[in-house]
């Protein structure tokens, strides 16, 4: 049995709970090797065992290191855990109601984060697969020539996934961001048919054997820009060095957050200092306010603060960072092109 | 308001319920306009709200047709609720069982469908939206050139996305497959880095102003090949034809099961007949053996028999239909190519 499934059983084991019932693809693929493609119902416990959809288990079959059943319908999986005695389901938070509710009634269900706890502290071969990820990203960005580029941002975007899957990625770990001009305050822009703007900022990644990688860079062009930028950037690099073992994240959040308010662009900063990533593009923990989470070896989260000018412009300076016992960038793009 | 919102709050007074909590992103969209890129909590009640992520203001502001307010916390939502007298809360189905328990406590709350149940019946305008985004994606895979194309399943998958981007798609509707040889036995296969094999299968679809399309054609070439594709089309072509107003969804799934079942091949047709599509690529009612909906006017279903051989090959047709007096394919691109 894998490492992470036997640190589950301890955990059920602590809190006296008999089995833990996994269904968002990436817990199930963390777990198991197995990715569904439809649905599955892993149920982590003495005897794991996934409940596979009928379309899946050829995939399963070749690729789950857990037991696998065919699907067939909910009573027979209340009737199969009745059976084996159990009465305490732990569930994974993100459950959907729906779901959560066929069980309710024959089980004393708690919401238990185990499965996120475990995968926040990444192994050195998941962090591998996200430096090759973050090097492939890297790379593809660089062959866009983008200072002397002339495509609309809908194309720079699109040439950059073909970049990346060119490169060995599978896919682009989210939806591309290319936003120039006013849409770069626009934190999430989706690109558009339009020549490049000024400035230009660019939010991508890739996914390598299952890891994403995730890194924002903005080209300034007038002195306005450049201005912010450099704030950017400053709260972008000091974050990174505030970052140690044994802090809470929501102070590196506190790093970059308080150097742009003392700038005065404190309420133009709005969202969070960064997210871990892995198999998700958004894991937890995250560099936010509320974040109280200590800071352990392991973890692999973006630093990614911005400045927002509805109307006018945006600039977001992102890299990933894994942490030992200091925070070390993954990759090697300049942050100035 | 718009229908939609007097729909929801007609519900609402009919089940003596106070709000209704949408978060699911095309729920939101549907609602209101804005699809939201990072998290939105969205309430239908007498004077409806939604919380936005202060990331998405600007974007929201500038396409919500419902008030926005923007996201501070919890128990600010929780306060505001109360302030307001609302004390019997329906939430979606789909809703995480975190959020759900931060609500809990403070409200009598139910899953409802409502949501559910009006999408299920798209509109002209969303008919058109769907027929556009076939219309494209058709179109685009006959730029491949199927029957002469050289690549590999990997830049065949690539090269159709850049089609249908090119054409006016935002994006895919979903990870396009192209599987040949013993991969088409996978229903969900990904596409790789190898020739095309035989047979040669594709499922793919795009996404015009948020409105999703999928098709499947299977190109088949030695005479077991044949013999299967045939099976197949005869069960999506009666299923189409079976198709009528106040039958029950699961009739439709019996008609194509059956003709693959007496031609001996029922254990290999492993998923249901068909899903409905609009903003999200899978909806509810489905042509599978349990759905007991009504099929009535303004669905849009697909029909997707397949057959799998496991270590052969597999064989999926697939047309989306539109239900009016019958069901009507969209698009027209012909099954034989």
């Amino acid at each position: 049995m894998n490492i992470h499934v036997n640190n589950i059983l301890s955990d059920l084991q602590k809190d006296d709970i008999h089995a833990y019932l996994l269904t968002q693809f990436t817990n199930v693929e963390y777990l198991s090797g197995y990715k569904p493609t439809s649905f599955a119902f892993c149920f982590i416990k003495e005897n794991p065992l996934i409940y596979v959809s009928s379309m899946d288990m050829e995939i399963a079959k070749n690729n789950s290191s857990i037991e696998i059943k065919e699907y067939k319908s909910f009573s027979d999986i209340i009737d199969d855990l009745k059976g084996e005695g159990i009465k305490k389901l732990a569930i994974e938070p993100t459950l959907p109601f729906s779901t959560y509710e066929k069980f309710k009634n024959d089980f004393e269900i708690s919401s238990k984060t185990y499965i996120d706890k475990q995968r926040m502290i990444k192994t050195s071969g998941e962090i591998k697969k996200i430096e090759k990820a973050t090097n492939i990203a890297q790379k593809s960005f660089l062959q866009l020539d983008i200072l002397n580029n002339r495509n609309s941002e809908k194309e720079i975007a699109f040439d950059l996934v073909r970049y990346m899957i060119e490169n060995g990625a599978s896919k682009e770990s989210f939806d591309t961001i290319v936003a120039s001009g006013p849409s770069s305050s626009l934190p999430h822009a989706v690109p558009q048919d339009k020549k490049l703007d000024q400035p230009i900022l660019i939010d991508w990644g890739c996914i390598y054997e299952g890891y994403c990688s995730d890194n924002t860079r903005t080209i300034v062009y007038t002195e306005k820009q450049q201005e912010i930028w450099d704030i950017v950037a400053e709260a972008h690099d000091k974050a990174i060095n505030a970052i140690k073992l044994g802090i809470k994240c929501c102070e590196v959040d506190k790093v970059a957050r308080d150097i742009i308010t003392e700038y005065g662009y404190g309420d133009k900063f709005i969202h969070s200092t960064g997210h871990s990533l892995g198999l998700d593009i958004h894991e937890s923990p995250g560099f936010s306010t509320k974040d109280n989470t200590i800071i352990d070896k392991g973890m692999v989260i973006t630093v990614e603060p911005g400045i927002y000018l509805e109307g006018e412009f945006g600039v977001r300076l992102e890299d990933t960072v894994a942490i030992s016992n200091r925070g070390r960038i993954i990759g090697n793009l300049p942050l100035k092109l």
